[in-house]
């Protein structure tokens, strides 16, 4: 299929969650499959907070498919013959949907560090937004997983009539502070880094040469993507310095991974993106607005999924477990599923084969 | 009991595991109890990372003990009435023996990245000169954790008739990828850090303003000594930033933590030493010289004491077990306990009261 980028103007304010007000604002998005007349096909697909809304196909004269190319398109379990898929960039992104990067009315200046806090709550509320103005009042499903879970358990929470099912993967009730302590890494490498300055950098200033604030705390990130037996798996002690073993910079093979994939990851998003989607992640919380997380939880109605990975060192099996256990005792309609897996967190983007059965069934 | 620093210094070569040669060299070290006429009451403790000889006691004026004076004294654990207890500064630290900011000679200039890659093998090496110096050719026991559980293990395997009884906690008998990815982030902060200036700073550079670099990579640190259940406990969602929870660098409690602990330990510690001390824990590999690990195991006459901590997440239990299985096999003289703790690495320096019994009955 042919994939193009959408993106939808608004000139409507957007109320945020800290009392804000975020206007004008965009949001880039990409559709696959075909809209019924009666427009009760939809699933909406979240990602992650480095994703985009590239989620399936190619773009032309691309090579690399979307990043959940494996289960969205013709007869894959989120099926584009019968769904019509939407998957949109979040608020604070630097794919294409407003962010600290972007021009502020009316100065024209990029809002850099003035630019709002934006929270699950505010990501959903700003697709919701742009489904009302496509005339989607209503969504078949809403599946995601890490940031994108979160946000389709939020959804599910805060409204709770709009969508029949909810499929959350790798997310959690609230985000914890083990997390909360690897986006530390990232956030304070990003901010003492010079040329960072404070925000002041011209915008992509880091295509050329990555800002290797960013490169250092994604390194951390990657550490709780894998885990210790995925990275035992996948790179043991192997050496890859061409001096010897006792050469100081010399280094293990799961140290050229962590250069090459950091090195490259800071030329292509933007710092500034990554301060507010890693604030995003931390102020994650169910339970906020609420009275309690139970109180939360009970207004979920949607048919819920819930897919925990046994790896997973950044959101552990047991954060959605503790979902499950509370639907169960609301007598709530929910199925949980932890699946066996060595790809730690980053298995809901590649163990695709173990999960795709159930989301299959869970469109059904 | 009064407490000071003496320092051994040797015109002798030592033969590195490089085969490069340290000459001379000098080696920090700390002393509490006396020495019995037959030299037959000595306990070597050995220190980990950023740890040092200075293991119990108060220096004149000073409030703070020794990082394990729990453990070590009169009437405790490791009773200095009976024991001649003697803790070495390791080769490459920065505490006062010889490491990479130390003048070589004859230039008497520091050797910086000139200093020779140096592993556990060759830290053990040195304090074994320094006990035969001191007219000690046998301990009664060498007790550490995390790095220093590893010299003690590595004693074991390459002098198995030196000493009678080794006990060894947190640690592993190889460093695992997982663990070479969190030193990752600590040396390439350090290395990509301006002030670092690729190792010509000048030596204490950092005490009024400590190298950046090193906090960040500190924090990527800290989190491996703790444990995501830790953290719950200590610190939860507690959140402490002044202007409310949508301010962008507005902090949680653990953020908080992680900033003041860093930003302190990179003025008092020496980078390089840092990425010296980093790459002694990368290539630890109890088989390194042997045919095999069951080979290197089989080795270990002395009883021997193996301590892990349920919420270790830098070294897993599972990996102590691995060694206590194999001593199993071999039928060899061991002990395993596997303790409950939510402190996660950070057990073997706080949880004393959990295992002092443990090490009290072994030194009996």
């Amino acid at each position: 299929m042919k994939i193009e980028t959408k993106v939808a103007k608004f000139t409507t304010a957007l109320y945020l969650e800290s009392g804000r007000i975020l206007e004008p604002y965009e949001l880039a998005y990409e559709t696959y499959g075909s809209l019924d007349e009666s427009k009760d096909n939809v699933v909406l697909v979240c990602h992650a907070l480095t994703g985009s809304h590239h989620a399936a196909g190619l773009y032309e004269g691309d090579r690399k498919p979307g990043w959940w190319d494996g289960l969205i398109g013709d007869s894959k379990a989120i099926d584009t013959q019968k769904h019509f898929v939407i998957c949109i960039n979040v608020l604070g992104s630097c794919h294409g949907s407003t962010g600290p990067m972007s021009e502020a009315y009316p100065s024209m200046e990029p809002y850099r560090l003035k630019f709002p806090v934006v929270t699950v709550k505010d990501m959903i509320r700003a697709q919701k937004q742009l489904l009302s103005s496509l005339g989607i009042h209503h969504l078949k499903a809403i599946i995601g997983g890490s940031l994108g879970g979160m946000q389709a358990l939020q959804f599910g929470v805060d409204y709770p009539n709009f969508a029949d099912r909810i499929i959350a993967m790798a997310a959690t009730y609230a985000t914890r502070p083990w997390t909360i302590a690897f986006n530390k890494v990232a956030t304070e490498a990003i901010r003492r880094d010079a040329r960072f300055e404070n925000g002041n950098y011209v915008k992509g200033a880091f295509v050329e040469e990555g800002l290797q604030g960013l490169a250092i705390g994604r390194i951390a990130g990657h550490i709780s993507y894998l885990s210790p037996d995925s990275m035992d798996d996948k790179f043991g002690r192997n050496y890859v310095g061409t001096d010897g073993l006792f050469e100081l910079f010399g280094r293990y093979e799961i140290e050229r991974y962590m250069e090459y994939n950091t090195n490259n990851f800071s030329r292509v998003f933007d710092p500034m993106s990554y301060l507010y989607l890693a604030k995003a992640v931390n102020t994650f919380n169910l339970s906020r607005g609420y009275d309690s997380l139970h109180e939360a939880i009970l207004r979920i109605k949607a048919e819920t999924t819930l897919i925990s990975f046994k790896g997973d060192y950044l959101f552990f099996p047991k954060e959605m477990e503790h979902i499950a256990h509370m639907m169960d005792r609301n007598s709530q309609d929910y199925s949980y599923h932890e699946m066996d897996s060595n790809y730690g967190h980053d298995a809901f983007l590649v163990e695709i084969k173990k999960f795709e059965k159930i989301v299959k069934e869970a469109l059904q």
